[in-house]
C-alpha cells in the first residue's frame, strides 16, 4: 500500500522529469472568495496535467525486464498521456486503448507522445477484454488510471511539493481542494500532507451529478454515479472512488465540496484574468468550490489544485465569453 | 547605470515578492520550431507581467522618506500595475496617469491595487505636463517605464533566473528572444546574461511595422516608428528604444526578429494548446519568433519571454478562434 516512503521515493525518480508547478495567486480571487487562495498549477505539467506524474511513478518502479516489454492503459485523456510520456522517455512500448470518439485531438496527442492508440467501438466492444488480450499476448504491463499504489504515490508527489510551498508562504492550517475522479490525486495528496504537514486536510472536490466521493465519504461506504456521463468535466468523471483510494480518503479527507457547470466555467474565466493559466473544467472544480463555496470552508487561507489543462478552444471560449 | 551588482541587489530586495517564473517546454512546440525551445513564463508573474519586477526594484531601491511621499507614472497597462502593486506593498500612495478611453478592467484593476488614477484626454491634453504637475505638487517620483536604471535592474532579475534555469537544464548556449518594446527588459536580461550565461545571447522581438529596435540595431543610431499604434501587440509599442536602454541592447544584443500580427495570434493559440499559459499578443511576439522564424536563429536550443498575460477575452478568442 502507498504510504510516505513510497511517494518519497517516487519523488526522487521523478527528479528532472517531473516539473515542480508553481503555487500562483491573486488578491482579485483573494476578494471573491473572502480569505486567501493559492492555486497549484498542475495544468503546467508536463502532458497538460498531473497525470504525468502517477505514470511516470508507474513505469519507473517497474522492474528493468518487465518494463521493457511495455505497458497499456485505458483511457481517453490525461492518463493516456502521462503513462504514453514516461514510457517514450523510458524508451519502452505504450499501447492506449482509446473509445474511437475520442476528440481527434486526444488521440492524435497521444500518438505524438510515441504510443500505439487501439481504438474501439465504445457501444459493441469491451475495452478490458481488448486491453487483456493485447497484455497476455506481448507481456504489456496494466497501468490503472487511479486505483494502483505506485500510481498514488505519484500522484503524492504534488502534495510533498504543497507541504513545501505552503510552508514557505507560511500556511500553517488549510483545506487543500482537490479535482476528484477516482481518488488518486486525492489520497496521494491526503497521505502526503498527513506525514508532512498535518495542519492542511485534502477535500474532494466534484461536479454536480458526479459527486460519488462526496456521497461515499458522507455514507461511509462505496457510492456510485447514476450517470457516466454528462458532465462538461469529463476528466474526473468515474463511476465511483476506488477501492484503494477510498479507504484511505475516508480515513484522511474532508468532507466533499460540489460546484455546478455555470461556476467551473465562471473559474476557468477568472483563471484565465487572474491567474493566466489555462484550466480544462475539470481541473477547475477545485477552484470554483474554493471561490464560491466559501461557507462550506474553514479558515483564513484555502489551497486548490488546478489539475489539468487539457481543454480544447470551443470549450474555452465558451468560458470566456460567458465571464 | 545598470549593472550586474545592481541587478543582484534587486533580485535580494525582490525575495519573497517576486515570482521565479517556470521555464516550460512541449515536445509538440519543438518540432514546429526545429530545434528545442524554452518558455520563460512572466505572463505567471504578479499583475500578469515582467513589469512587477521593474515596479518592484524601482520603489523599493527609492530612500524610505522619498517613497513615503509617492510614486507617480504614466501608463496604460503592464507597467501602471506594476508600480501600483509595489507602491501598496510599501504602503505608499501611487498615482497613474491613464488615458481616459484605456480598456475599463485596466484602469479598474489599477484602482483595485490601490493607486490614484488620473485620468487625461489622449487628444486634447498632455500627461507628461498633467504628471509634472501632480509630482511637483505632491513630491511624487516620478517611475519611468524601460528608460530608468532600478527598472532596468528589476526587468533584470528575470535574465538571472533565465541563467540559472538555462544552467539547471544543461543549456550552454542559445538565443534569448526577448518581446521588446522600450528595451528596459530586453537591456536588463542581456546585462544579467553577460554576466552569469554569456553564451545566451538576448535578441529583441518586435511586431512588424514596429520594429524600431531592430532597426535601431542595424542602422547603429535610434530610429522611430512611422506609426504610434496600429498593432495588436499594443503592450511593446513604443515610439523608439530609450536613451538609456538602447545603447546597452548595442553593445549586447543580437539582431532583432520581427514576426507578424497573424503569427502573434498563433503563437497565442500554441501556448493555450501546448503549454497552458495565457499570453498577450505583446508577450507572444518571442515565442511567435522562436516557432516561425527558425531560419533566423542559430543553435538546437531556443529561449524565449513570454512577457504577459493581460489580453481581454475578444483579442484571446480571436487567437484561439483561427487556430
Amino acid at each position: 500500500m502507498t504510504d510516505i516512503a513510497m511517494i518519497e521515493a517516487a519523488a526522487r525518480r521523478a527528479e528532472g522529469h517531473i516539473r515542480r508547478t508553481p503555487l500562483l495567486s491573486s488578491p482579485f480571487l483573494d476578494e471573491i472568495a473572502g480569505r486567501r487562495v493559492f492555486v497549484k498549477a498542475e495544468c503546467l505539467q508536463h502532458t497538460g496535467s498531473f497525470k504525468a506524474r502517477g505514470g511516470w511513478a508507474a513505469v519507473s518502479a517497474l522492474p528493468a525486464d518487465r518494463r521493457a516489454a511495455g505497458v497499456i492503459a485505458y483511457s481517453s485523456g490525461n492518463h493516456a498521456q502521462g503513462v504514453a510520456r514516461a514510457a517514450k522517455l523510458h524508451g519502452v512500448p505504450a499501447v492506449i486503448v482509446m473509445p474511437a470518439d475520442a476528440p481527434r485531438m486526444k488521440i492524435d496527442n497521444t500518438r505524438a507522445l510515441g504510443a500505439e492508440v487501439v481504438l474501439y467501438d465504445r457501444a459493441g466492444e469491451d475495452r478490458e477484454a481488448i486491453g487483456a488480450a493485447l497484455a497476455a499476448e506481448r507481456g504489456l504491463t496494466l497501468i490503472k488510471p487511479y486505483d494502483e499504489p505506485q500510481v498514488i504515490a505519484g500522484q503524492g508527489t504534488c502534495g510533498l511539493e504543497i507541504a513545501e510551498q505552503a510552508a514557505a508562504e507560511g500556511i500553517g492550517t488549510a483545506d487543500v481542494l482537490v479535482c476528484c475522479g477516482g481518488g488518486g490525486l486525492t489520497s496521494g495528496i491526503a497521505l502526503a500532507l498527513d506525514a508532512r504537514a498535518p495542519g492542511l486536510r485534502a477535500r474532494p472536490c466534484e461536479p454536480e451529478g458526479f459527486d460519488d466521493t462526496a456521497r461515499s465519504l458522507a455514507a461511509g461506504r462505496i457510492e456510485r454515479n447514476a450517470a457516466a456521463a454528462g458532465s462538461i468535466c469529463d476528466a474526473i468523471v468515474t463511476p465511483a472512488p476506488g477501492g484503494i483510494t477510498f479507504p484511505i480518503m475516508q480515513r484522511l479527507c474532508g468532507p466533499g465540496l460540489v460546484v455546478d457547470d455555470a461556476e467551473v466555467l465562471r473559474a476557468m474565466a477568472l483563471a484565465f484574468a487572474r491567474l493566466k493559466i489555462v484550466v480544462e473544467p475539470g481541473g477547475a472544480v477545485a477552484l470554483a468550490a474554493a471561490l464560491f463555496r466559501p461557507e462550506a470552508i474553514a479558515g483564513d487561507t484555502v489551497i486548490c489544485v488546478a489539475t489539468g489543462g487539457n481543454v480544447d478552444a470551443a470549450t474555452y471560449i465558451r468560458a470566456l465569453a460567458g465571464d
